[in-house]
């Protein structure tokens, strides 16, 4: 059993995440989240909200999950959001037409339709399933497709990602900010994609939850005023030049900065602000690394862009979390398709004084020239840059014939402009989170096991931020004396909105490692002491040792036990044992 | 301008919800949640999620939004789950059929396609736009169908609801209670249903959020331990009885279930919950009521069934919630769909010990008389109820022959059998909360107009719980010397996760009137007695008065107030004035 098979049987049998409809055979590429998993997963999501909302300033927004097409046309999904696919002629199966010349070309996804069927055929490819022929190849587009509305007029698509919200609300997003840079605004939500056949458990979702924020900045300011406060963080990064050595170097953020590994403050600030969510989230900090895009994998509009990847036993380092610069590309394909403005107008602090060549034509001269063009001819001047008036002679295209205009009908005059601000396009730095392979990673990394008197004690060492159940409550034994007070204690700690697990089924031994195997870091026994002497036992799940405290106190030490403010062993009176 | 105006205009300009896709022309029935308008939906589910999911011991469960074609064979949806509509002949406009003769038949839903067909023919009803003649009628289904994976061989459908999750995956959610009931599972998640077309704004959305509760119950045990909890709730309530009246009664939970008003104290013990949750949200008491289901109105299965309806301004009474006892009618239709075994052992607390009445044929006798039929008799007699073998003679069946028996063939043993348990199929009570609508009501609930020195202050009294901005912090005036210590302060407080407005442009007044306008509780103001003196005032949003604390208790105070644990001219120095 590898990791993988541990930890989604544990998800599973407790409760944590499972596929979805199980009554009817499932279906591939779509999960449940259980009930331990959901809250895990709103715990995660949570504390993001803290880093990328709370903490920056930030805003939340909330957009449908089916959009109109023309988002997608802008966006570029419609048009190159597909995979090459291919159809047995015999049995009618369909593949992944890259996928099947894997083991030939080192790089399918780089070819063309055509070069992958000409592999196919000079290869002798046939269908896997029943050895038939293959069909050419065509596009499949893995955005969902759905129609608003009756008639089929109107088509909708599943979106592919959050992001898109941000970009084609930006106006109002802009509006909110008071129309200043920059400004950041993000969703959390579900996000889907037509998967061929998903193989790959809950690394490969056809829905997803992401977390995406867009921060809109200037261009020509990316320095970031708090990047002093993570200068001093190391990571693990993997840039492009470690990759063609094939190492990866433990760097400061600043000094990454510095040496020009990491392109700018911003996009290095939030590369660092990802490490510090990861790791509170509870990735293993020695399973994490940020890789930096090649410039053969990046797209061509971006300035920079790093992954973080999680190291998993099964599947290697996968990709969890992007962080890109993608300059002004998604707000310019935006105002493309929708006519409208999306710049910013940036007054400058002081006012700009400019001094400008103007160039003017002498009409005197120009007009027994050039008769009724000659208008033409003197905008057609007016119009050219610096360096072709100075050209002899100089030419000018007017009403598309080419005129030949000697400079000496030329002159120049130096004006002064007072140049208040500008209109820019913002530049968009794009951190965009996988919830659901952070969700996996944070259970593979926090789940360990070890001998504890001769028996296997599995444990999920998960954050306390992110448990999904912050405390169980059990009475010692099954006996009512014991129930009552225990379900009392339950229902006080739930009134304070607390996760509380109630158990009163097995042995106490037996009921602890049920808790410890899902991560519960808090066990409260109820015993014959609570009875005669008012006190109750906390039990902590990772270094299983237990203190003694009065039962009035219970609530106020679990609360400041989970938010970290009390050492344990300091909560209460340690028990001996 | 109504209040719908009103609010909507409001929530449009300061950021809470807004049509999508506006840069696009928008779609009809898609909303976006703003930066103000998310948090305040979040807020609203997390209040839901401490009394439908913490306190009651529920666990919340997140499922896919497509889903596979069985389970909507099953739940009914696929063939029940649509409009009729007609057709232009000469513009090809789609109008909902039975809402063109609305004025002509009081009830058109009522109606089958053929005989709406035949009052649009019989009252010479034609096309709204122009005037052509319209087609027969047919079926709509208002479920948003796509295909998973490529090819079109497996359909998908957004779900028109989240309880389906719930009951597909009852067996796990069953172990995960350790096959006991009663037992709850909630979601909270995006809800769809293809309008054909949605005209009233933000009340009838085709991507909308629910809030679900199932809760899994003994059919022979409908009482509830906690009812005396809120058996003295007094709510309006509009029983079945009273719409024949007209007339609404202000009644005590308690006396509700003694006098047979809802059908029984789980039922009611959750329309009680509903009424403290939907108070604790911020509706206006009242402005609701508990509408009970007509019998015509309710489905078939259902054994009683409450809405909770918000009264609005413009459209009147409308439905936020429903709490309906669905008898074990989804359960028995998965399990007919799905062939599982979806019921619940119960053991018995005692094994009882029940004497029955068995009947024993004399074969001596009855093997002369029927041969090798005798066999057969036999068995036909044992089957027989009592009374049936009380007659003389007694009639049985046998190959589809009657055959008459005289009783003295026939005689009776007394048996004793040990019942230990039994397996029943639970029945459902299902808290069904739009969360869109109730956002909308909380909205017009908490808007007031106040008149303040000649001037209209628009106030969003919203509740602490589910406010969108927490605490607002403006620096008197837009000077270095003041903004720095207010940037620290917005910042100190964001490290608690507290949800901060910063703001130092305009005038302090107009700053405090937008706060007001969005229902921002308490605004921070730093002024120069803070440089002088270390000390900052707070303003409160409903009285508007103002107290002046010391900024190093700033934190504690505001999380206190926050929280309802403070009087708030008992948290500093009221200023006078």
């Amino acid at each position: 059993m590898d990791m993988y098979e541990k930890v989604i049987e544990l998800a599973r049998r407790r409760g944590f995440i499972w596929p979805a409809f199980e009554l009817y055979g499932g279906a591939a590429g779509f999960y449940d989240y259980g009930p331990l998993g959901a809250p895990l997963k709103r715990g995660i999501e949570d504390l993001w909200r803290g880093f990328f909302v709370i903490r920056e300033g930030f805003c939340e927004i909330e957009c449908p999950t089916i959009g109109v097409e023309e988002i997608f046309k802008a966006s570029g999904h419609l048009s190159g959001f597909s995979d090459p696919l291919t159809e047995c002629k015999e049995c009618g199966e369909i593949y992944r037409a890259d996928h099947l010349i894997k083991h030939i070309i080192e790089v399918p996804d780089a070819l063309a339709d055509e070069e992958i069927y000409r592999v196919i055929k000079e290869n002798d490819v046939f269908c896997p399933e029943c050895g038939g022929d293959l069909s050419e190849i065509y596009e499949f587009n893995l955005m969902f497709k759905t129609f608003i509305g009756p008639g089929g007029k109107q088509p909708g698509y599943l979106r592919p990602e959050t992001a898109q919200g941000m970009f084609v609300n930006f106006p109002r997003l802009l509006r909110h900010y008071r129309d200043r840079l920059p400004f950041g605004a993000v969703q959390i939500g579900k996000s889907y994609r037509n998967e061929i056949s998903p193989r790959q458990g809950v690394i490969r979702l056809r829905e997803f939850s992401q977390a995406e924020a867009e921060i809109f900045i200037n261009p020509k300011d990316k320095s970031h005023p708090r990047f002093g406060e993570v200068a001093d963080l190391k990571m693990t990064l993997y840039s492009k030049e470690g990759q063609e050595r094939g190492v990866t170097e433990e760097m400061a953020v600043g000094e990454a900065v510095a040496r020009g590994i990491i392109a700018h403050q911003t996009l290095a600030y939030y590369v660092a602000r990802t490490c510090q969510f990861l790791m509170e989230a509870g990735l293993s900090k020695e399973r994490l690394r940020f890789r930096q895009h090649k410039d053969d994998e990046m797209a061509h509009y971006a300035a920079d862009c790093w992954d973080a990847e999680a190291l998993l036993d099964r599947f290697g380092w996968i990709e969890i979390v992007g962080i890109a610069d993608r300059t002004n590309y998604d707000l310019k394909s935006h105002m493309a398709q929708s006519q409208a403005n999306l710049t910013v107008y940036l007054p400058l602090d002081q006012p700009r004084r400019e001094d400008r060549l103007v160039v003017k034509p002498d009409m005197k001269k120009l007009g027994p020239l050039f008769r009724k063009e000659a208008k033409a001819v003197a905008d057609a001047l007016s119009a050219l840059p610096l360096e072709e008036l100075k050209q002899d002679p100089i030419v000018v295209i007017v009403d598309g014939k080419s005129q030949k205009i000697d400079p000496a009908l030329v002159s120049f005059e130096m004006v002064t402009e007072e140049i208040r601000g500008e209109e820019i396009v913002p530049h968009v730095i794009e951190p965009s989170f996988g919830i659901d392979r952070i969700l996996y990673s944070v259970l593979e990394h926090s789940y360990r096991e070890e001998t504890v008197e001769g028996e296997t004690r599995a444990v999920l060492a998960l954050k306390n931020r992110v448990v999904p159940i912050q405390v169980a409550v059990l009475p010692l034994m099954d006996r009512s004396e014991l129930l009552a007070p225990a379900e009392e204690i339950a229902r006080d700690l739930r009134s304070l909105d607390l996760r509380v697990e109630y158990d009163s089924s097995g042995s106490i031994g037996r009921r602890y490692r049920r808790n410890d195997e899902v991560g519960t870091p808090y066990s409260v026994t109820v015993d014959y002491e609570t009875l005669e002497e008012g006190t109750v036992t906390i039990r902590d799940r990772d270094s299983m040792s237990q203190i003694r405290v009065v039962r009035a106190d219970l609530a106020d030490k679990i609360q400041a036990l989970l938010a970290g403010e009390m050492e344990f062993l300091e909560a209460g009176t340690p028990l001996s044992g």
